[in-house]
């Protein structure tokens, strides 16, 4: 039996969404137990107007939530009765197998690390989220918290990033490539510079360098860059996709013909919308902590939570830390064997 | 009378939009004299169509052009007798007082630095576009070829940045922004960490980090990076929205409904998608380096030249290097009186 721990405060929906998720995830999940973490009375309120396999969902009562404006390390530090930090020591503590919380990034990065730990031989965890593309999706590592990288751990996150997509997603021997201001091995910044060739030594589908302009067109599956970049580019496609969507819609309400246009191209603008703005894949893993820890965007539904625990469970029948440590582990002996 | 080069052969549409645009361009502007550089047999052949005052279009042969291909470096110092090398080369010897080219970005910045060169005090020169936003156009610089920024060159930036939109813009005061991860002050990495309090210590109208997802949005006037980030973000921006209107389109032509909708708001919507895809604005200022060079569009047409020539008339008037050389000359004579 698969125990994950649900972190039922955080993001903007919690605590109903995650915990109506729990309700019809384990629902779809046969052999999964999940731990409602957070305030006992509130998730016992919610859990009152559903019928559920009461054996698999538990609820463990926390005092605290860490939100958005918490100081991330000082607020691991101080909030021991979070749901967020109980949650990662239940996980640390081999209690659970994974933990999903939609709430601070930051503080998950922090508590990922700091609580849970690194798999040995891997030098930062990496935050991988999918971004939608026109041929589906790319994931894109990192977004987290290493903002200052070194060309080994870009050739890390490549190594995780490809595990994960073949075994989790089913994409075999994804294309990766390098994000950088030109298709040049010559271009670049000094950390893709000393990263280039790094890659091409590789056993990975190295595909070369590819411009931000080239990445939403999903040539490329596993797409590498340091934190800073990664968040400019998780960010900003966010920010456009949702300003382009208003001023569409603020276009067309602005007179009557294109108000009876919208009318009959609703449906179709939403479907193509839509792709780019959700994700029926789930979180985001952070990759290279020892265990399973995922991140679910701020807005998430409880059809998100499901896709989480869905993700989880894929995360954990493909053993995909274990292949990490396999992969990285072995490297990392070699070279101090060098 | 102010003597502007055209690169008659760079970009997707030259030489006929290049040379249609110096001729319409004249008609507006009665200071301007225009020399157009580029295969002569050719400039001639389009010039014959027109009618325009003939003392104030010349035009220069140069019997090589540069493209995307080759390395930039190399180009400069081989092709001596191309556009852009001739071009520039008049820009430094005074006999002219701008250069604008469409052609390649990376050829156009190793010149500009090489050829015409720095203003003095000026630590690196830095490629500064107009990016659409919802509430106009925000300058993002540096775009160039900086991509292993100091701190002190993103406070010069910022500086150069208010000196432009304020007079060339009209923007008074000008909103000063420094992208980052997140809107704390710790944030970022050891670049941006360095620069945040050298941005507070000039008399710039600093508001502080941005975020990726919120450049779009319009809040600050000048938004300050490295030259990586501030590529990834141009081409980001260019490629997501060009990839949405795809969509959009190939979603609305899917079936009957949809496609007699999209006749309806047809004109809306190209007018709100128009806000995020052109310019009129000109091209993007070459800022720092001893004479005015700016980079148009590659698929600029003779509509946005006549902009490049009203812009390098404003930066003229407004004596934009002599105000950059002034503010950054000085700080740069305190400095070393430290």
């Amino acid at each position: 039996m698969l125990k994950i721990v649900l972190d039922a405060m955080g993001g903007d929906n919690a605590p109903y969404e995650i915990v109506k998720g729990a309700v019809l995830g384990i629902q779809q999940l046969e052999h999964m137990k999940v731990i409602l973490v957070g305030d006992e009375s509130k998730i016992k309120d919610i859990l009152k107007d559903f019928t559920y396999d009461t054996e698999r969902i538990e609820v463990v009562n926390a005092s605290e939530i860490i939100d958005n404006h918490d100081a991330p390390v000082v607020a691991i530090r101080k909030k021991k009765d979070s749901s967020l930090v109980k949650g990662l020591t239940m996980l640390k503590d081999k209690q659970a197998d994974a933990f999903i919380s939609a709430g601070s990034t930051g503080a998950l990065l922090a508590g990922g690390t700091l609580i849970v730990g690194r798999i040995p031989g891997i030098e930062r965890p990496a935050l991988a989220p999918l971004l939608p593309t026109k041929k589906g999706m790319t994931l894109l590592i990192d977004c987290g918290a290493n903002v200052d990288s070194k060309a080994s751990y870009l050739v890390q996150y490549a190594t995780m990033g490809s595990i994960y997509l073949e075994n989790v997603l089913g994409i075999s021997n994804p294309k990766v490539a390098l994000v950088n201001i030109g298709s040049e091995e010559s271009k670049g910044n000094a950390l893709v510079k000393e990263t280039f060739p790094l890659l091409q030594q590789t056993n990975l589908n190295f595909t070369g360098n590819i411009e931000a302009r080239d990445i939403l067109y999903g040539d490329a599956d596993v797409v590498v860059c340091d934190a800073f970049v990664g968040n400019v580019i998780l960010k900003l496609t966010e920010g456009l996709s949702s300003l382009l969507i208003q001023e569409i819609k603020v276009g067309l309400m602005s007179n009557t013909i294109s108000k009876l246009g919208a009318l009959l191209i609703k449906k179709t603008l939403k479907k193509t919308l839509k792709k780019f703005l959700t994700s029926e894949y789930g979180g985001a893993p952070l990759l290279g902590v020892n265990g399973l820890v995922i991140k679910a965007h701020g807005n998430t539904d409880h059809k998100n939570i499901v896709a989480c625990l869905v993700q989880s469970q894929k995360f954990y029948d493909q053993k995909i830390n274990q292949k990490i440590q396999e992969k990285l582990g072995n490297e990392q002996d070699i070279k101090e064997g060098i």
